[in-house]
């Protein structure tokens, strides 16, 4: 089983003296984890006391009234995966990773067991390889393992009825925006209390969403397949989150190396940087020397659920050359990386033989790496892909550590032209015949989606998605609806990203600047991850999940009422919003100008309305009838006391 | 009439010595209007030998053929709004404009007459005032205006069934993707013709859209409303485009300085390099100082439409107290204008008084400046406004010179929480009603819309447009799809913007990272524009119109094949493409590698079906037939051949 892997390690090995840039130092987190302006950390507590949800508090100023009295504004809650490093009354050491908050719940259950060390062949190779001291991470504990017989998936748990305490976690934090801030809101006059909680209705699928979200109606949608909660036994460091389409609508941020570029430290550091600004669950795509040694520093160091596509290092592990993989290394593989803790795993097991040559007449062909990799080798082998006929026994892996499976899209288009084509279509089928085996194991699943769909064929995608797979949740790679602007795709990705996830599309994986033509840096992560969530924000209003307006409710009005800061801070980029603003007027006093930049002092349109609307309200003119009849008298009077709508700052 | 125009000019001339920085220098053009890698400049001829019609011809590099043969790829043809500064053959010296390219068309329609000098006050005032020498632009030429009793509106004409030489200025400029391109592609073999040529169907407006546009075809939308070819008989530099649904997308780019900063020399350099970028119209928005001044600099240097709204000149003229306007001061500002040659005029003649008290309960007002400035009038006079009630006045004034009117919605929303409501409805009713009284002028009209919209209700300002306005074509600002993104305002606007665009909006008035927050800046400038121009362009791949989809096939083809230059050179933004793939692999072999930074030599998928697409086709692989059940033997051959899908570089 083990002859065909190479011996990565020790060939691969740094020289001397190479070793110290490549891992994490002390100062990559508080680099990378920085607290936002006015902002505080809070947490909800759940119904024990070990569950305790992080959130921050966006701190906002008093609306100064025109009558010179103030209004308060309440705290904006926002959901914060940024764990323990987002907490400035905490200090994360990096080399020994984040506490393990989920152990005692993953014991308490009875239903696994400590293993004396690792399973795989290659992560015993790797632990007994000297060479690699230097980069390993420290860590200590043993892997567990679902007791035989045993199923340890949240799908297992939310069909026998049971509610975890991860159900309960991350039904808390979809009510960021309801529950809590409803406390809040308690303080507030009726108008203001009124503004704030509005939004527009109309969404298609409003029917479904409760009013306050139960860890009861978390464990429904899990039970019935239309969620899944990844959180893989071994990586009880992460913060539990669902992901569904009657949820909040997720991010997922891709980071990682390559042959050509980055080290382990740059990884960590996109990894809090990622988590800083929002990213729901990150995808470690490396594909460089130290696959195994970056993944274990990122699963220690992550608070939110990691994805891996072990196809990746499977391949690494025969040297590149596809044909020679085996169903015997990928097994390895899934184990070493399930044991690592991965949350979720993509796998192309829907890709088959016969899908290949619908392929022939493609513009681009197929352009998963993934798929692209498993067509080689069913093409060498004239054979069925084994991933996807050993796909019971990879399920049999998944339940033993809850590892949730990501149904990769190998055929996936890889411009406007192949959209839709009968190859994307087909394999969808087939992944929606994996869906139901994986369902009958109680193996969480989502369903990955393209890539490249121009606008008008976005709704066809999650219908035949919702309808051949179950309605297993969607989670889809932007789709960008054009292919003229590299350099732009994570804007011409997230026009399809909010239209797809409006539609239902439960998680949408982020695009960067950089997409198509180079490896992302730190600035792209934060770009990227920015420009998604927004994206999954106005998925959000237009699905009208309830509470998702307040935040541009609250934003709006510290906009009207000039409250410059309260507007930076709550915007998605707190940092970038004060800095544009500083650019024009950098001078501190311009925060509180009652003007912006844009039109100058005498100018402002939000100026002339609060004028035009405090004379209505002093003359008592609020309706119609009043302005007909009584107005004429009044206006003289206006204009005899200056009629100054614009005053000089 | 001009007892209350302040005589700016004189109060307000600048130091000695200050302005050398504010008008342009001789290097204003060069810095702006660099041309891009590998493109030529062409022209397609018209019926008439002064009917030449600009576009950028983008060189391919050939296919590298598997079996070492070439394939050619035809140059890609992309419409070029950039006049005589895109022609490297050519050298505009910006102190004397552009050439008056249109003159001889306008004269000989023998409609219009040259005036003895300017008609307004204001010209008149600022002509003579000596201080303004400095930074005047040396203009010679008197304006024109129609003969008494004439029409000289392009409308006026269509509906007289004449087809100008603006027409088919313009019916060539949409055939770019069309018929230009379908000669070039004769000399393709027959699948890459289908390929390149073909598009996904399914467009919602796809039976309206010709193979080709004829002249005859602007003219029939023209007079139907449902387009406008904005072309003041003052502004001869400009080179005739039409904007209209059944056309392709527009977009619009403002610039302007504020009294707060910028100077003419920096606004003609964002004019500059907005149409290097692809703006379609410009609109100034100058609040400044030299407002009059600038627009004469950037009407003389602009081939494409300007736009303004006059009503921010007029109070300016009264020194920013709205209540103060009149009719008199709007009308003279109009004349001023429209001497000038400014293509259209942002008209606020559909706010009304009653609609005033409709905005009381809103979360942000009134966010139009118009708007704003228009409501503080109508209430310190309780009166209509005059825009409303002198609106056939105006008319008469449009028609004599060819001004679009476009309608202003100065009651748009300011927020998602105020997006359609009563208020922003009333008003385009209105708008609707002040159309018909246009109309019956055959002045042009566009219509203007918001703004700030939540996705699920885009549609529904679409339609209520379409049926109050009688088709005339939609022009709105974004909309942006959420509040909570300041810093990222191009995007939260160019998702809403795309929707819209695909739902037969004909124009999209672009948005800036700045939006909210600043000035934009000339950077600013260029990822508004390029940002525009990919929702325009994914708005005409979605309605599907003959052509669209082509520059994505080539650009998709381009990648699939490794030909980075071709790809860099097809992106919308050819330099930002090509620098961000030189962050990551900076040596110029690395353009040529037939792998790209994201996966690394070994681990590429376009390569890897490449590969697998050559065997398939050395191995008589095509037909899914042959691959059950011949494949096997073919696939021990394979294996021993060395099975090396990835072959180093």
């Amino acid at each position: 089983m083990t002859e065909k892997i190479i011996p990565i390690a020790s060939e691969n090995a740094p020289a001397a003296g190479e070793f110290k840039s490549l891992i994490p130092d002390e100062e990559t987190a508080s680099r990378a984890v920085l607290p936002f302006p006015n902002s505080s950390r809070i947490y909800v507590k759940g119904s024990r006391v070990d569950i305790e949800v992080p959130m921050r508090a966006v701190k906002l100023s008093p609306t100064l009234r025109l009558d010179g009295s103030q209004e308060c504004n309440p705290d904006v809650f926002v959901y914060d995966t940024s764990g323990d490093f987002g907490d400035p009354q905490k200090t994360v050491d990096i080399r020994k990773g984040l506490a393990a908050k989920r152990s005692s719940w993953i014991q308490e259950r009875g239903d696994t067991e400590e293993l004396a060390g690792v399973s795989s062949s290659c992560a015993r190779e790797r632990a007994s390889d000297a060479a690699l001291d230097a980069i390993r991470f420290a860590s200590k504990r043993n892997p567990r393992r679902a007791k035989s017989g045993c199923n340890v998936s949240q799908m297992h748990y939310a069909k026998a009825g049971i509610v975890t305490p991860e159900m309960e976690f991350a039904a808390i934090r979809e009510n960021c925006n309801r529950k809590a801030y409803a406390e809040s809101l308690k303080a507030l006059d009726d108008k203001s209390r009124r503004m704030l909680l509005a939004q527009h209705p109309g969404a298609p699928f409003e029917a479904a969403f409760p009013e306050e979200v139960t860890a009861e109606f978390v464990r429904a949608e899990i039970a019935a397949g239309r969620a899944i909660l990844p959180a893989n036994i071994n990586h009880p460091e992460s913060e539990p989150m669902v992901i569904g389409r009657n949820f909040l609508t997720k991010i997922n941020a891709n980071i990682g190396n390559s042959a050509l570029t980055s080290s382990i430290a740059d990884e960590v550091e996109k990894l809090l940087w990622a988590i800083r600004w929002g990213a729901d669950t990150v995808m470690d795509l490396s594909t460089g020397k130290y696959i195994h040694e970056t993944r274990e520093w990122i699963i220690r160091n992550s608070p939110v659920p990691i994805g891996t596509v072990p196809l990746y290092q499977a391949l690494e592990k025969v040297d590149g050359k596809a044909s020679e993989l085996t169903w015997e290394i990928f097994r390895d593989t899934l184990i070493e990386q399930a044991e690592q803790g991965v949350d979720y795993f993509t796998i192309h097991a829907g890709l088959r033989l016969r899908h290949i040559p619908l392929t022939a007449e493609r513009l681009t062909g197929i352009v998963s790496r993934g798929g692209s990799i498993m067509a080689g080798w069913c093409i060498a082998h004239h054979s069925e892909s084994f991933l996807y006929s050993r796909f019971e026994e990879i399920c049999e892996i998944l339940k033993a550590y809850d590892v949730a499976v990501s149904l990769g899209d190998g055929l996936r288009p890889g411009s406007i032209y192949d959209a839709n084509d009968k190859a994307q279509m087909a394999e969808l089928e087939t992944l929606g015949e994996l869906t139901r085996i994986a369902h009958a194991h109680d193996v969480q699943v989502i369903i990955e989606g393209p890539g490249h769909i121009p606008m008008q064929r976005v709704m066809q995608n999650v219908e035949a998605e919702l309808r051949d797979c179950d309605e297993a949740p969607f989670y889809t790679l932007g789709p960008l609806v054009t292919d003229a602007a590299p350099g732009y795709d994570h804007i011409t990705s997230a026009i399809g990203a909010a239209m797809i996830g409006w539609r239902g599309t439960a998680m949408l994986c982020y695009v960067t600047p950089k997409e198509h033509l180079g490896l992302p840096v730190k600035e792209d992560v934060r770009t990227g991850i920015v420009t998604y969530k927004l994206a999954a924000h106005a998925a959000d209003l237009a699905k009208g999940l309830p509470g998702a307006q307040l935040r541009d409710n609250a934003l709006s009005k510290a906009r009207f009422e000039f409250r410059w800061e309260d507007q930076f801070n709550l915007s998605l980029d707190p940092e970038l919003a004060s800095s544009y603003h500083d650019e024009t007027l950098p001078k501190p006093a311009m925060k509180q100008a009652h003007f912006c930049s844009m039109c100058g002092p005498q100018f402002c349109s939000m100026r002339i309305t609060e004028d035009v609307r405090k004379w209505a309200k002093e003359h008592g003119v609020s309706e119609e009838a009043a302005l007909e009849e009584g107005l004429k008298a009044q206006s003289a009077k206006f204009i005899e006391g200056g009629s100054e709508l614009y005053k000089d700052v």
